[in-house]
């Protein structure tokens, strides 16, 4: 990922100094015009915003914490996946030395980097530091403030792709379901974007109204049917030879919104019911 | 359902003769220009196809069979969700006894039967006969022909509702993330939508590719990678205080991928991880 948004940086006519702990892979950067930096150090006091991206905040952390004091006045943007938390514990060490800290979020693998869609969320205290990096930013995705939380951009991140992930989830269930009769899933898959999809629109859209109003009762499609309806999915797997541990804890969700009695409200009502007692 | 449906059938203007063990439910039917069936017998003797919508396949196999000879040589299509298992069993039964059997599966809500986007799925060994009815069942929905199989409707429909019902998880569990710093559901909304829509796409057909071919491997966003920065996921859940169950799974099988040496395979892949071994 570091590789593509220096790559993007340099295409777009930027300054661009890089540093990898493996020296070797900056060789590709630096023939596309790069500065090379010997040190982090070096790195950091190249000058304009400091862009890091490392597997995870904790490398972040081991890396910046000996370079605070060559840091100070400048301004970190981390482009790390990671928490909230690990978000606004690096703000906090940030400011303890007059470090501008904006976190941030890549909604794109590293082969969409500068390329229509891709966008990163921002968050940080400082929301002018951000507007003056912001058309240097624009070379690597569009951009999307999201707060002046530095957590916020990392929880509108990890919200995201648990969206995926659980679509993730049924499409993996799905065409396995749809292979066990010898279905190309290629002939399947038309169907099923169109359904998610369609569904997708329907249920974030209703869902949210529902979940801001706190009225979440439905004459559509509520969750005693959805109770009612679910052993059909798990047996179906099972009739089909297929392991079911994906569904099951939707199953005992289901269960325990009719047991707590909101039997008549629709699918929103889930996401109350992750939230612990 | 049933109520939606013989209502999409007079006001298609077909001569419609309904049943319902509760009468008093046809009434707003018989309103409607329906002609009301004293019995289930009267009902299936009536004329044109029989047209079945229950709560499960036993009750369509509990009300049927006392009327085995008065079908035998019509036409029954059950649109009652059910198991390929279930529809194979009815479609056997309906064989032995001379009538012709059509499985249907309802990609809808009542609410939008006879409206645009709503389709109905239907299977069964006797294409001939669907195509003799077609036109009658194409007011009630769009009419999806999907083989010849009596259980492929529900199986195409059963799959269809798993990729749903793992959007549903992810979507319950990503606006639980996204309301546990306060933020409302509705702000969320688009972004959320846009990101669930555009992976799908990717995702769907890109996984189908892959699924027929047998080839796995990917140089975008490997299981390994996906494995790697899961627990992130699971440790933002609990740190704001969430639930984390529903996810747990996909963690057990994303090690599990790993585990068995398809780290550098892409997601499509966890389809065949369903299978048992
Ligand atoms: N790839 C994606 O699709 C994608 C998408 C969105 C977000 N992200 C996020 O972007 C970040 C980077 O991902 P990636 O795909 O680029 O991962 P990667 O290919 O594993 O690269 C990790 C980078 O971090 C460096 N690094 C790790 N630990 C370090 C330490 N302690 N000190 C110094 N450098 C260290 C590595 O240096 P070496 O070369 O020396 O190992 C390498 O340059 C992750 O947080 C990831 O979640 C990735
Ligand atoms: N509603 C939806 O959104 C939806 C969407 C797609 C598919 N479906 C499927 O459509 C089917 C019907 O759903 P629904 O929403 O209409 O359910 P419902 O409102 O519960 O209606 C069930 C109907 O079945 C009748 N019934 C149940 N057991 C019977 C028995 N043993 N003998 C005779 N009649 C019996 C009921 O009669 P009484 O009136 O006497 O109780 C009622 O008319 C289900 O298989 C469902 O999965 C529904």
């Amino acid at each position: 990922m570091g590789t593509a948004l220096a790559a993007a940086l340099i295409k777009a006519g930027h300054p661009t100094t890089v540093w990898n702990r493996t020296e070797s892979r900056t060789g590709p950067l630096v023939a596309q015009g790069a500065t090379p930096a010997a040190t982090a150090r070096d790195a950091v006091t190249a000058g304009g915003p400091v862009i890091v991206c490392l597997t995870t905040n904790d490398d972040v952390r081991a890396l910046l914490e000996p370079e605070a004091d060559a840091l100070t006045g400048r301004t970190v943007v981390n482009l790390t996946n990671g928490t909230p938390g690990q978000a606004r514990e690096l703000a906090d060490w940030a400011a303890a030395h007059g470090v501008t800290y904006i976190d941030g979020g890549i909604m794109a693998v590293p082969q969409m980097i500068a390329t229509p869609g891709a966008y990163i969320l921002y968050s940080g205290t400082d929301e002018a530091a951000f507007e003056v990096h912001r058309p240097t930013l624009a070379a690597l995705a569009d951009t999307k403030w999201v707060g002046k939380d530095p957590g916020l951009a990392a929880l509108y991140d990890l919200s995201l792709l648990t969206g995926m992930y659980g679509m993730v989830m049924g499409v993996a269930q799905a065409n396995a379901l749809i292979r066990s009769e010898g279905i190309p899933a290629r002939e399947f898959a038309p169907l099923l974007t169109g359904w998610i999809v369609a569904m997708t629109r329907g249920l974030v859209a209703g869902g949210a109204e529902a979940l801001d109003s706190g009225r979440h009762l439905t004459d559509v499609s509520n969750l005693a049917m959805n109770k009612a309806a679910f052993p059909n999915f798990t047996r179906a797997f099972a009739e089909q030879g297929l392991r079911t541990e994906l569904f099951e804890p939707l199953q005992d969700l289901l269960d325990r919104a009719v047991e707590r009695g909101h039997g008549a409200d629709g699918l929103s009502r889930l996401t109350l019911l992750l939230e612990k007692d």
